[in-house]
């Protein structure tokens, strides 16, 4: 059996999960909270969980309910842009990972090309490449992880079928500004391109910024699949639901595919969700997010000033940058187990993040932990 | 935006269920229960939503514990085949739909051909179709719809990948034999081609029948990807969990899609799952399910006899065929209209099953209902 993915292993996230079970270590690597989700959502998936009629398949695109509660929300948020139509703009997927790997199958054709900037998520480069396309990777220069535009002009032709975007960043946390996605756009119309947005952590943006979606640019919108994820929103990494937001013309393809990838996804799940969200017409939930992730951002910085590592800038997302240059001269994979087993903490070298393992001696901690993790874990990295 | 899929529109099984709730028809179109799964289940399931600690990421190929009681029920249930081994064979996935995609995404390369014994699952075509592979359609004939070996071998090639089966079958409930295993072996072992073998309604077989896996074939097992359905067993098609057992190297290369399709399955789900599994050491429930869904398919003969339908013969499965010429001439699709809209019955036209909506006047009926629902729908296909 010839694998048609022979470069792929075992993810990083996996591995360092595996490693940090092995050594004992404090596991600051996979992106997942170590709290759980709010007790409402507990107790509502407890009370579906007995509810006779509801335990077959949901609609192919999603409960009704839930995808009226999330366009109730959008249109909350986004009050600049058009509300959603929950009919034919919102398909509820089995997490962002299904949302996204849908839209890649839906596009992208063989020996069409699809822009990724790196450092980016392990998903998108071997799903482009399982549907025939072509990455071509535009590098984010270190330390803020903003986008080159001349470097992404320079690769973007008439072969580009799609330019992935994410905001705010995985692994940097760095977040598009408005003039980013003006760039974007003066790029991007001169194209028939099509836009895939991960915006998964689209509530965990600090210090006063403010995120903004790709569907909230006029320009971009028509061409703009968005992806949301309830896992990152409502601390439920576990529960695999998320959702794709797109022009009805582009939502269409990514039923035809999410159709044949899942069906459907969890229908007590996703009354749970609706609960959820009905339940907070004020947004409570998610524009809390942003003072509750900033002060473990702030918390997990201040337990490590002075301790010789250099802490990049974090405007959003759940993660902690640092270069390691005072220690060691290793490559950061290795640097990461040494970590891992001499200090007791897990983390993802961020050279995982590039598909030639390019390696800048930076290492990611995930910091969306309990306080007392962080302070233990920092005690651990101090020692 | 040209479409990978300009076919697919929305799947017939959505199509009529959207049908019978325009029209008030009493469903028997799409293949679910109108009867929730066990007390137990959903009990585990509220009990597991309300354990804290149990909501992150389960890990990529499943929960081990899960992994673990179905290795030891299938163990149980194939005593003459070798226990699958759990961390290296068995991969959960999200429904079988997931685990039919993953399969075909991980194996099927462009310009592969797929063999598919029509009628057959919708998705089948569509999804080797993205692929870049090429189905190779073979009719099974009906009445009985049991494979024709030597259309089969003409159709064979070394450009043949993967041959798709389903037993039993669906929509017509026909059930492999140790013979047609063997027959089947006998043309596969000449080639290099996989095997594909959806068996979700596996513990639904009548008459004293016996399921028998491709797995507890010798020869074939080494070749074979055979795909499971909690939502089947466990009348719980909503809840979307399935698995994939294949030999390592096979399910090596199943995970490497998995992981970028949806990564894992729904943690408190697969808790829930395990429980149930843990707490029935003699399968009472699997083994159970034939009597149950027998007494389903009497039922609803009996209710039928001498009213005029040519009712097939059913050895397994959900579903009973019947041809309606006594009644009328029309196409399937606007006959299953028809019955919807002036008898207040919906069903599923046995040409969608074809790909090229081949036609032979025969209609499905699902008999996974409750008593009251088979009595309501017979009497109102008899008025
Ligand atoms: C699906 S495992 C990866 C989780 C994640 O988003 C990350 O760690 O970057
Ligand atoms: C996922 S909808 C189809 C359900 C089914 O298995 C059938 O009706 O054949």
């Amino acid at each position: 059996l010839l694998s048609k993915l022979p470069d792929v292993g075992v993810s990083i996230f996996s591995q360092m999960t595996l490693l940090a079970q092995e050594t004992g270590a404090i596991n600051l690597a996979q992106g997942f909270p170590d709290y759980d989700p709010p007790q409402e959502l507990l107790q509502a998936l407890a009370r579906r969980a007995c509810m006779p009629g509801q335990h077959q398949y949901a609609p192919m695109p999603g409960l009704p309910r839930l995808r009226e509660a999330i366009a109730a929300q959008v249109a909350r948020l986004h009050a600049d842009a058009p509300a959603p139509d929950p009919a034919t703009e919102i398909t509820i997927t089995a997490g962002a990972t299904e949302g996204l790997y849908a839209v890649l199958a839906a596009v992208v054709r063989p020996g069409d090309e699809v822009v990724v900037l790196e450092p980016a998520y392990d998903l998108y480069g071997p799903a482009i490449r399982l549907q025939g396309g072509v990455p071509r990777y535009v590098r984010l220069p270190a330390p803020h992880f903003r986008p080159d535009w001349d470097a992404l002009r320079r690769v973007l032709s008439t072969r580009t079928r799609l330019v992935i975007v994410n905001t705010p960043h995985n692994p940097s946390g760095a977040v598009f500004s408005a003039e980013d996605w003006a760039e974007l756009y003066r790029l991007l119309a001169r194209t028939d391109a099509f836009l895939l947005s991960d915006e998964v952590y689209e509530h965990l943006v600090f210090d006063g910024l403010r995120h903004l979606s790709a569907r909230q640019h006029e320009g971009l919108r028509e061409r703009s699949f968005v992806i949301s994820s309830f896992g990152k929103t409502y601390h439920a990494t576990g529960w695999k639901a998320g959702y794709c937001l797109a022009p009805p013309a582009l939502s269409a393809e990514v039923r035809r595919v999410h159709q044949f990838l899942t069906f459907s996804v969890s229908t007590p799940t996703q009354h749970a969700l609706a609960d959820a969200l009905e339940a907070d017409p004020t947004d409570a939930h998610a524009l809390g997010l942003a003072a509750f992730y900033q002060a473990k951002r702030d918390q997990f910085r201040e337990l490590l000033a002075d301790a010789g590592w250099d802490l990049l800038a974090v405007p959003g997302g759940y993660f902690q940058l640092a270069r390691y240059q005072a220690f060691s001269r290793a490559a950061d994979l290795e640097f990461a187990q040494y970590l891992a087993r001499e200090k007791g903490v897990a983390v993802v070298p961020v050279s995982a993040f590039y598909h030639d393992g390019y390696d800048e001696g930076i290492i990611r901690f995930c910091f969306a932990k309990q306080p007392a993790t962080l302070a233990a874990a920092a005690s651990r990295l101090r020692s």
